[in-house]
This record gives C-alpha cells, sequence and structure tokens, in this order.
C-alpha cells in the first residue's frame, strides 16, 4: 500500500506576494499537487499570488465554487450544494493523498480564520497527515498598511462579521474598544449606521484590497455608501496612546 | 542635508524562523541597524528568530527595558520608567535616521497587535518615513499548531488579555462565539475559573511557546494551575461544524 500523502492548509497571506512565508514558500514549491478555490471562469485570488511559484510540472487542482448567485444563501437548495461541493473537492483531494501525493490548499490570508479552507480540513484532517501554515491575516495587512496600532495593554479586539444584524453590530462596538468588521461588501451602509450609533464612525479607517497593488484606504466617514468590494474590511483603533 | 532614513516595524512571527515573511526577510538583510528589545543580560526573542540572517557589518541597537521587577505596574515610578525608556529608544533610533540610516524595529509576532514596537511608532512615524511589515500573530501560529478552525460564517472573535478582571472576562467569554486569550502567565488560574464559569471550560486549549522548537499544547481541563510561561495563551474555537 502507498503511504498516503500530506495535506497542507497554506496561509497566501492577503495579497502581496512578498507576504508569503519562507514556510508557504517552500510548501508550494515541493507539494505535487496545488489546490485552490475560484470562481468558474476565474483564476482565483490565492493562486495569482503564488503564480510565480508554481513548478511547470505541478498538477493544479482548481475547485470551482458551484453557480449560486440566484439563491438565497438561507435557502435550503443552497446549504446542499455547497454541501455538496465540500464533499466532492474533499474527495478528489482524498483521491491525490490516496496515492500519495503532497496536497497543498491554497487560503487567501489565514487559512483556519474564516477561510473555505476550514470545510476541507475538517473532512481530511482526521484521516490523513495534515498541516497548516498559518499566513497573515487580511486584518493585520491592513492595520500595518494603514500603519495604525490596533490594540495594546489590557484592549479587547472584537472580529466582527459585517453580515450580521445592525443592533448587534452596534452593541458589540460599544462594548470593545478595538474592532476589525470583515466582509463589508454590500452590508457598508449598515456598519457606517452601526458605528455612528455606537459613537465610533469617526476613528474607522475603511481599506480596499490592503496590500495589493490596488489597494486604497480612507477614513470611513469621509467615503460614499457605494458597493465595497469583496476585499474590503473596517478598522477601529484600541489603543488611546495613539490618537 | 542628508535624506533621512526609513523606520521599518518588523513583525518576526511567533517563533518558528519560517513563519518570517519574504519581506521581513528582505528588510532586514538590508537595514543599517536592527533594533530590538530586550531583557538586560538576555539576548532578545525576536533577535534569537533572525540570528542567521544578520550580516556581520549590520549594526546592531538592543533597547534594554528598565528593571522593574520591585515596582508594581501600576505604581506611577514604574510608568515614569517605561515612558522615559520609549522616549530614549525613540531618540537613539531617531539619531541614526537623521544620520541617513534605515532602522528595522524587529517586533515578536505582529508589530501592531499588543506589541512594543507601537511605543516607537506613534513617537516617530510622523517624523520619519515609516512602515510596517505585519508579521503572523501567535494567535495564528498556535490554532494552526493546534489544526484549530477558529472562526467561520458569522462567527465572533474576542481577543482577550488575560490581565482583565475575572467577572470581566467571564461576561466576555460567555458573549462570544471564538475567543483568544493572550498574557496567560500567571493569570492561568483565574482564567481556568473564568472559562468554567463561562461554560467553554471544555473546549479551550492551552498552547504554549506555540511555533517554536519546544512548543507544547493540551486541553486546558488537563493542565495543572502552575505558572503558565510568558509565550502562551489559550484558545477557545467558535465554529459548530468543526466539532
Ligand atoms: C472569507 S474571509 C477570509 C479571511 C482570510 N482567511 C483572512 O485570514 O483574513 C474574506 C474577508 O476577508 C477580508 N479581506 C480579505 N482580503 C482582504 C484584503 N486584501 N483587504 C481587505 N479585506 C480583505 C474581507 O473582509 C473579506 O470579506
Ligand atoms: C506583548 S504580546 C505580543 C503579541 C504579538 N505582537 C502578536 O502579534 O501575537 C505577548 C503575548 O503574546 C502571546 N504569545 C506571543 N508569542 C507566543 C507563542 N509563541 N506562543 C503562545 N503565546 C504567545 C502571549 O500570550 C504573550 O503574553
Amino acid at each position: 500500500m502507498t503511504t498516503p500523502g500530506r495535506l497542507i492548509g497554506v496561509g497566501t497571506g492577503p495579497g502581496d506576494p512578498e507576504l508569503l512565508t519562507l514556510k508557504a514558500v517552500r510548501a508550494i514549491e515541493r507539494a505535487d499537487v496545488i489546490a485552490y478555490f475560484a470562481k468558474q471562469g476565474r483564476g482565483g485570488n490565492g493562486k495569482a499570488i503564488v503564480e510565480p511559484l508554481l513548478k511547470p510540472w505541478v498538477t493544479l487542482l482548481p475547485l470551482y465554487y458551484p453557480v449560486t448567485t440566484e439563491i438565497d444563501k438561507n435557502d435550503e437548495r443552497y446549504q446542499s450544494l455547497i454541501t455538496e461541493f465540500y464533499d466532492r473537492s474533499a474527495r478528489d483531494i482524498a483521491g491525490h493523498l490516496d496515492a500519495g501525493r503532497t496536497v497543498a490548499v491554497l487560503s487567501e490570508g489565514d487559512p483556519l480564520f474564516y477561510g473555505s479552507y476550514m470545510h476541507l480540513h475538517v473532512r481530511l484532517s482526521t484521516h490523513y497527515p495534515t498541516e497548516v501554515i498559518p499566513g497573515i491575516s487580511a486584518m493585520s495587512g491592513c492595520w500595518s498598511l494603514a500603519g495604525m496600532p490596533i490594540v495594546q495593554g489590557d484592549d479587547v479586539l472584537s472580529v466582527l462579521p459585517g453580515t450580521m444584524a445592525e443592533s448587534e453590530l452596534t452593541r458589540r462596538l460599544v462594548d470593545t474598544q478595538a474592532a476589525v468588521i470583515m466582509k463589508v461588501g454590500r452590508n457598508l451602509p449598515k456598519i457606517r449606521r452601526a458605528l455612528s450609533a455606537a459613537g465610533r464612525l469617526a476613528d474607522a479607517v475603511y481599506v480596499e484590497r490592503g496590500t495589493m497593488a490596488n489597494a486604497a484606504m480612507e477614513k470611513l466617514a469621509d467615503r460614499s455608501d457605494g458597493d465595497a468590494p469583496y476585499f474590503s474590511l473596517v478598522l477601529v483603533p484600541g489603543w488611546e496612546g495613539s490618537r
């Protein structure tokens, strides 16, 4: 019997290829198979970051998200399409692992922090030797780009998905020193209202495509409410000493 | 007049030298001066991580914390000793910057996330060209080592310093999906009581010296209450799907 291959969840950081770790570079260069999530007809962002590292002989395994634009995310059909997709992706990867191949799964930012890789990890890590290589998270990339000290001393940091209800977001913003609001996109108007109600709008900084070539940032108070891109988040600094 | 040099806050990650980013490696190799915080008579942990990268001609600038073991942290004398220390450190670095030298300040984990570098950043970044290179945070290193999916979907992550009052810690642990408790050390018995009161002790994982050669981890429920080392934290996973 072939010794099974190794599964490696590889954090590729927030966008700047220079923010890959030495460990991630080595894992990518040595893997037999590089798996990555992508939208149908798109290259996948994780793959773009590591493109220059890919050996000509490596096997690429794109995992295409099912097309779900027409279906509500709370719909049962959405849930079952997505679950099937992760099951099928895990089976495809298992096939390579069973054949003794090392499979590196690219994961934007940090793999175990709101990453799609987690759905493969829970399906495979109990059956195959598995390693997770941390990556620079989007929030670290963004507060570093902004030069914004985020927390110091006894500060609490709350990481809040922008998808949550407005009242809940407001309550949590009142009850923390620092905050990062992820998954901004079309939630931006709601996020702005919550920050304003919590008295934190003046401190908030909006960052899009942080560390990518076309990164941009501005005070959220100065930004229009037009839809934000997928790669955007909001930072609210805690540390009093920095203001 | 000489063009002033560049200040670079360099995240060195949680301990494993392979977790340095490519950008951090380049900044360290190219800097004229490498500054780092250290205890009197000790090498400094940030420096140990980058030791193999140091060029023989680089200027080392150790910043020795004042000896404060006899003084309570809330004592005014402590506060003024520490403030003087940061002021003096910033002046020493400014001297090099004024002479046109690039100064890289090593910072464990991520520089702007509870890091000492922040005290230099607020004193110098308005006067000198400054760049911050994010690092893998201790928490990312630890949950990756533990293979623990920390947050997914609409989960909230609360980063809580173990220094806070027990009742406050308990309240916040009840009110979050996932938590990271930093600054464990002698706060361990209190942290255990708070987790237990919040009904989260069974999920909690204790990690010490995560990603370093002598890393260790275990379920917090199984660990004795003896003092934990400085480099230790507690993880409480959010994602239901992973259990
Ligand atoms: C599914 S989560 C993935 C998070 C990622 N695993 C990490 O470690 O940061 C996607 C969210 O991350 C944020 N994000 C990812 N990359 C970003 C970037 N370069 N700039 C700003 N926000 C980013 C956005 O809020 C986006 O909605
Ligand atoms: C002053 S904070 C610095 C945090 C750092 N800047 C970061 O990005 O994680 C020090 C705390 O970080 C945690 N820590 C740092 N390195 C660690 C490691 N390798 N393993 C476990 N905890 C660590 C401990 O809780 C410690 O009390």
